[in-house]
């Protein structure tokens, strides 16, 4: 299990993809034609050689990478490479897999499947899944752990969903403020492993306080005779429980840690974060604004069935319709200019997209600088001013250049000025709208990304027809 | 500089700003009126007590916080922050704001305090902001290396952007693999400091060649008469200098790595690089999308100068308006037609925005898949099928709601067949088109964000209006 370069891993990972498809393309052709014994026995003995190539390949892997396959597969695939994976690495490769991966076996795998998942977890892998694994099941499993893990797991699940108490793990090594370093390696070296993305050890006085933190460098730096608390950081980044994990990410980040305890409001120690689940965490967080932004649900598997991603959909598409309906009677308003004057039927959509496009680029702006903590209120009304100039210049440069097209297609200067001038309101006001929505939904608490290029979009586009059109019947007739 | 909570951070921040614009107020008022000697003292006077105040607040503030502080403020007030940043920290300030910050830092201070900031800078740092320091300055910097560190430079310069030599540090310790554990931790002692995020020493053979890892924690956990070679691990996730930044970040992700050997062909180890660097890689790689799509440079400054980002924005908005020129001319071509049945111009936005929006969801599926890497050639063809019958479901019951819509306002049984069937098919063309531009894009070498927005809502747009008063024309007159 040594590792392979990207080129080889993508390799590895086509000829398992390769397998997959014969194994139904075999499949398939059998089904077609009559059944018959021979046959059976045919098509069983050519399943088993594939099956047991398949195994071999895709045991090769990494578990990390056998999960990152089975999210890239379609559902029914995912099944046929889940009865290849080796029984002892199961509960590893389905702790590496995503949520999405996770509950489509939890909800289709028959129970002694899921039992030889869980029965090796322990208290902080369970905490994780309690959601989604069946309650029975679940329950059979928690009779075998300690007290302490049963007490802990119940207190994990009374956090909420992205806070850092949901994410934290009771997994740590604690250390006595006035033990010395040789005790500490004693103890290091009773147990024989240290938790996972060990930097630093956490050290407590005798209540239990968090009092500082021993890096391992230090521990091998430092004279064996020598006690913690001298030689031990006070200057310490920690978390509450109840901090947002978005928070506790960019700290981690900031401050590049690796690891960080939290603590309660008497700074006792709860439990640990690492860097392995922020990084995990930021990149969703990260990649949930692309599909939030177009009214898409983020925790979507790419390779859902089609009628869970219909449903899914339904909502946003809904609003996207009722969006474009007012856009619709705006342009109504002014039906009987537009019978009049039918090039402004032709004309209307580069002042209404143009300026659905500068609202998504402002929009996007503040959305990602959000994201990055690095807007506020302050400094959001000279991003506002900003903004204004910026697409007042280039609603002129746009302006003029729209002017000269219609006329070269009109020769209507009245015309030309018309569209000239709405073009440059247009862009301002779509600036100040793709400024305003992600800005609201913040405010309102909603997730400044949700359906923020929906919104945008209709709004710019009803204030384009309406200025434009506006103009036109007050001007042009 | 002990680590405050999230609330207190911001806070301190907030009092900071206050500040800052206290003195700018303070410099207006003087500045309306007339100047005299007396005003000019009281002014000073003002001035340097706040400016006090000032430099105590920022000093206690971790130098990450600081750096993004930087961040979030317009450009002439981060001289005003810069010049109350305590001596002794400027470098690390420096080094943990972005690149914009360096940026302008560099091109606008004087070189006595440009000469401050990488008077302390090892090799490494160096490294990475010899693209923007003055020339004659890095120089004259060079000569004070030592040989070793200079060629290293040369070297660590040689490789592009983007890649993992760019990014790789030649700060590293390295153990012999014969050496025993008694040995490692006498030479850890008298160096007194391992690297940064040091989870892990790079074990090698008497040719310098990589054949292992030790951890830190092995390194406590064993007998300090054990060789290195008989408890090193040899499963070593390592890489090529020439190998992607964002493969080798995928790879920090997916095994949870802290750091990692780069090696050349040979297995000689180069460098070294660290979760730190990868995460910040990860930050950008993850916010560009939002940006790129709706075609922003996501290098630009949120708080850069009016006329560069106007500048920035030119090349985008140029294609964007072409884009739309051409939506125009699609209408022209049915000018005919909307003459002789105006309400066509009320309803034909409905279709072409309902498929703008539906073919950016596609887009941002596609371009999030490609960006976990769960995109490939083999996946996207059932992807694409998935799509169509998701986009072809809710076309229908789009296409029904739209028809309904169009009876109400006008009663006319053909013109609404005509629409919900033309809405039926421009979604599923969307859908399409969504798929298309950034796997084209990709396939091309470009970003797959790059743009896509833009292209993506022109080329929906375009067929909705195509589609929709096609059909009009030929079976409504």
């Amino acid at each position: 299990m040594t590792y392979q370069s990207g080129q080889q891993l993508n390799q590895q990972i086509d000829s398992i993809l390769e397998l997959l498809n014969k194994q139904e393309i075999v499949q398939t052709i059998f089904h077609r034609q009559q059944h018959t014994a021979e046959k059976n026995l045919l098509e069983a003995m050519l399943h088993k050689q594939q099956a047991a190539e398949l195994e071999e390949q895709v045991n090769k892997l990494h578990n990390a990478d056998i999960a990152h396959l089975l999210e890239i597969i379609p559902i029914n695939k995912r099944f046929q490479l889940w009865q290849v994976i080796a029984a002892d690495r199961v509960t590893e490769v389905f702790l590496d897999a995503n949520e999405n991966i996770q509950e489509t076996l939890l909800s289709n795998l028959p129970e002694g499947e899921i039992l030889k998942i869980i029965q090796f977890m322990d208290a902080d892998d369970l905490a994780f899944i309690t959601d989604i694994i069946p309650k029975h099941l679940m329950e059979q499993r928690l009779l075998e752990l300690s007290q302490d893990d049963q007490l802990w797991l119940n207190h994990a699940q009374s956090y909420k969903e992205d806070s850092v108490g949901s994410l934290m793990s009771n997994d740590m090594f604690i250390v006595k403020q006035f033990e010395m370093v040789k005790d500490v390696s004693k103890r290091i070296r009773e147990i024989k492993k240290l938790p996972d993305q060990s930097d630093k050890l956490f050290v407590v006085d005798s209540r239990g306080v968090l009092t500082g933190v021993i890096s391992l460098e230090k521990l091998l730096l430092n004279n064996p005779k020598k006690i913690i608390k001298e030689i031990m950081s006070t200057n310490v980044v920690h978390f509450s429980a109840n901090d947002s994990a978005s928070h506790a990410a960019k700290a981690f980040e900031r401050y590049d840690l690796i690891s960080a305890p939290v603590i309660n409001e008497r700074g006792k120690i709860l439990g640990r974060i690492n860097v392995e689940v922020m990084m995990d965490y930021l990149r969703e967080e990260n990649t949930e604004d692309v599909l939030n932004m177009v009214g898409l649900n983020a925790e979507d598997d790419l390779f859902a069935p089609v009628i869970s991603t219909v449903r899914s959909r339904g909502l946003w598409l809904g609003i996207n319709l009722f969006a474009v309906f007012l856009v619709s009677r705006v342009i109504g308003l002014f039906e009987q200019t537009l019978s009049e004057m039918i090039y402004l039927a032709v004309l209307m959509p580069i002042v209404a997209a143009v300026g659905g496009n500068i609202g998504n680029q402002t929009a996007s702006l503040v959305i990602r600088g959000l994201t990055l903590g690095q807007i506020n209120l302050q400094n959001s009304i000279h991003l506002a001013k900003k903004e204004f100039f910026v697409n007042a210049i280039n609603g002129l440069i746009l302006g003029v250049v729209v002017a000269l097209f219609s006329f070269v297609f009109y020769q209507n200067t009245a015309l030309s000025l018309v569209i000239g001038i709405a073009m440059l309101l247009n862009l301002v006001m779509a600036a100040f709208i793709g400024l305003s929505v992600p800005l609201a939904l913040k405010y309102l608490n909603y997730d400044p990304a949700m359906g923020s290029s929906i919104i945008t979009t209709a709004a710019a586009d009803s204030m384009g027809f309406l200025i434009f059109l506006g103009l036109a019947s007050v001007f042009l007739i």
